[in-house]
């Protein structure tokens, strides 16, 4: 039963260890798309409740956190603010905001909270890290080739080595279609199912597209296709025969051509079945997956009208979204409770000797070490070398009636339980030299 | 007027170099906190809205912002939820909810966005950061002189040194109350008073007192004695007259004594002048002051009741918060035009060159330089030496047909003009040499 001080549902506190851990991430990806020339972006928590509302269909409508008037107003029940759902809605506002501003083309990143009032579950939050990767204002390939290396390598410098990127084209789906003489106005149905080939078995799908139309032959050819070993080969050939196809293909052959010298080729293959629900993507789309994770870590593509249906300018674009949250619970962590706080811990034996205690933290933390006093009530050694202990300290630093007469500090080293007399005024010395040889 | 494209009232939106610069700014503060011992805690934007009204009186309960519930919920008008207001609510919230598994004493730091529904104007928004750092679980002197001097150095990490701390005490206040022969009854409205003598003049302030209650002689004798240009000399006198005085020079002064190693003496004085609106203070206060800043750059104290009376444990407790967002106005800008937004910037002259283009823009990340490859569509090699100039590039690399069969890169620097050829599969070396040697 949740406690009156837990965290509202969905949501979570990230306690020391947690934070350590999801910012040492943030931070390698950021420096990787720093890398590639993309620029931070910030924008509020919070957008008026119009720039949000009819952007993300009627089911998303209801998933907006509304934010209630103020004031004399507040008495209405009336919204006017909404907490951000995704970073893509607020790019638009940007780039309808500062346009000339803004360099061309505009390579941004946004890293940062989004809250979506879904039912909470398993991994399923209704505040969580969204981090995005854009460039606007480009129809080259290469920008796609671009946002594909900088996902593939952020994700490879967090460290994790089993991952694939599946790439396609969603002009290859079209060519596809065309090639199996699909009529149009079916053909988002039928991507809609085979987008389940993944969930569902391939005669699962097969009879949805019976359903949706297609004759059981075509249903079975179809799925036959894309699910054979050779599904590549089968594609490709069926391709060449249709325009959109043919565009399709050569989308796709440039993106792999141009991460061939960033992206090992085991790590990126050309996946026809690969559909991405989202009906906006107008040409390359991939998606990151990894074994041990449902679902995928992320993915993206081309989709050169949706900044402008969202209200911003009229720019094509290309993006990519890395699943950070479920790339965080691939990554190893740590134990709160086993994770060193300092790396020196200072006693404080008697009131009169403090000031000295404090100049040593001081000492410790100039030579680079997480430092603090002692701040309990006990003043015996014991107490405090038990609290030393108890923060995973690799030295304590002891400082009593003794030292202070002789003019030292007697460093222990906490793993060893070995002492050492050092003089008070050369500590930090001594200490910069034991960081360096592991002492 | 505002845009529909601008931000909600009161907030932000940071392009590339405002993120950076803030960024670099928390970055440095985080480094000292944690370099102290302090550990990181972050909490939801959120908080179930009962957790947060009545913690900040009439006045702070009509300046939050709350969210109205969801689903069928919807129309009721109701909230249930609300943005954090500041950083301390949620600690209460957290001491109470993890109280076992947090060490003892439990140093933390949070920083993070908090919301407030104030009216906006220059330099106050209702989306800004906050920078809290606190100490639960210790009574010791040392626990205060820490979070001072923690606050010092994050202070000065961020590279400001025209500043200083102003030190004082609750109990110096009430003791100063007591030998002044001031009633008990009328000692919060006199200290309220007191503490406009920042604002308003001695006169005004005495004027204020009288009208409280005290005679004119008490009144322009008490502001007469703070206002002296040896207050802290006749202050000390007074205050040794009372046990409460004392006490509070004795925590003064180990304050003082404990952060002597590691703050200039000129940096740190005894203000006995100094209040510090919040009642809730109960030992030890101070207040950060930097010329050409109005109001502080944030301050805190001892408040032993308060987490408690937070609907968190009855732990004693002291904190400080930087005015971040002060000292951010106060710290030197970049243009975000005059930013560089690369170090290397690849032609891409042809097609069937792009692939080796890609390769040299990895190789230059490879090297630890910000690197991309021309995304735009011209093929003259003008306009993308232009591009790179406007990238701010320090490098440019040239890669067309006659680098191509020379098997080389043409490397330019981008200030001389100076231009070198390298071979293809060396690149990456020598940026790795140009970068160290400044070429």
């Amino acid at each position: 039963m949740p406690s009156q001080f837990d965290p509202p549902s969905g949501t979570r506190d990230f306690l020391a260890a947690d934070v350590e851990r999801r910012e040492h991430a943030f931070s390698v990806i950021k420096s990787v798309f720093a890398s590639y020339g993309f620029e931070p972006l910030q924008t509020p928590a919070f957008e008026r409740l119009d720039v949000l509302l009819g952007k993300y269909g009627e089911e998303g409508d209801k998933l907006i956190f509304k934010i209630l008037r103020r004031g004399e107003h507040e008495a209405t029940g009336e919204a006017d603010l909404a907490l951000r759902y995704d970073m893509t809605v607020p790019l638009a506002r940007v780039a309808a905001a500062y346009g000339s501003q803004l360099p061309i083309p505009y390579k941004r990143y946004a890293m940062g909270s989004v809250w979506r009032a879904d039912r909470p579950g398993k991994d399923r939050y209704r505040e969580f890290a969204q981090c995005d990767l854009d460039t606007l204002g480009s129809v080259s390939p290469l920008a796609d080739a671009e946002v594909v290396a900088a996902h593939h390598d952020a994700v490879a410098a967090t460290g994790l080595t089993d991952f694939t990127i599946l790439l396609n084209s969603r002009r290859v789906l079209t060519g596809l279609l065309t090639a199996f003489s699909i009529p149009p106005e079916i053909g988002a149905g039928v991507l809609t199912s085979l987008d389940k080939l993944d969930k569902i078995t391939p005669e699962e799908v097969a009879g949805e597209l019976s359903g949706r139309g297609l004759s059981a032959g075509q249903a079975r050819e179809l799925v036959g296709t894309l699910t054979a070993p050779d599904a590549v080969d089968q594609v490709r050939v069926a391709l060449t025969k249709t325009d959109e196809g043919t565009a399709g293909l050569d989308e796709v052959d440039a993106v792999l051509a141009h991460v061939s010298g960033q992206i090992p080729a085991t790590r990126i293959s050309f996946t026809p079945r690969l559909v991405r629900g989202l009906s906006y993507y107008t040409g390359p789309i991939w998606e990151v997956a990894a074994s041990g994770v449902a679902g995928s870590l992320g993915g993206g593509g081309r989709y050169d009208h949706l900044i402008e249906q969202l209200g911003g300018p009229a720019v094509p674009a290309v993006g990519s979204s890395i699943g950070i949250e479920r790339l965080l619970v691939l990554l190893p962590g740590t134990d709160d409770g086993a994770r060193a706080r300092l790396d020196l811990a200072v006693t404080v034996l008697r009131p009169d000797l403090a000031a000295q205690s404090c100049a040593f933290a001081a000492a410790g933390r100039t030579a680079g070490l997480r430092s603090s006093v002692y701040l309990g009530s006990s003043g015996k050694l014991r107490t405090q070398l038990k609290w030393a202990n108890d923060t995973g300290a690799r030295w304590c630093v002891i400082y009593g009636e003794q030292e202070q007469q002789a003019g030292v500090a007697t460093v222990r080293n906490m793993s060893t339980g070995e002492q050492i007399q050092v003089p008070a005024d050369d500590l930090g010395g001594y200490l910069s030299q034991a960081v360096g040889s592991g002492r």
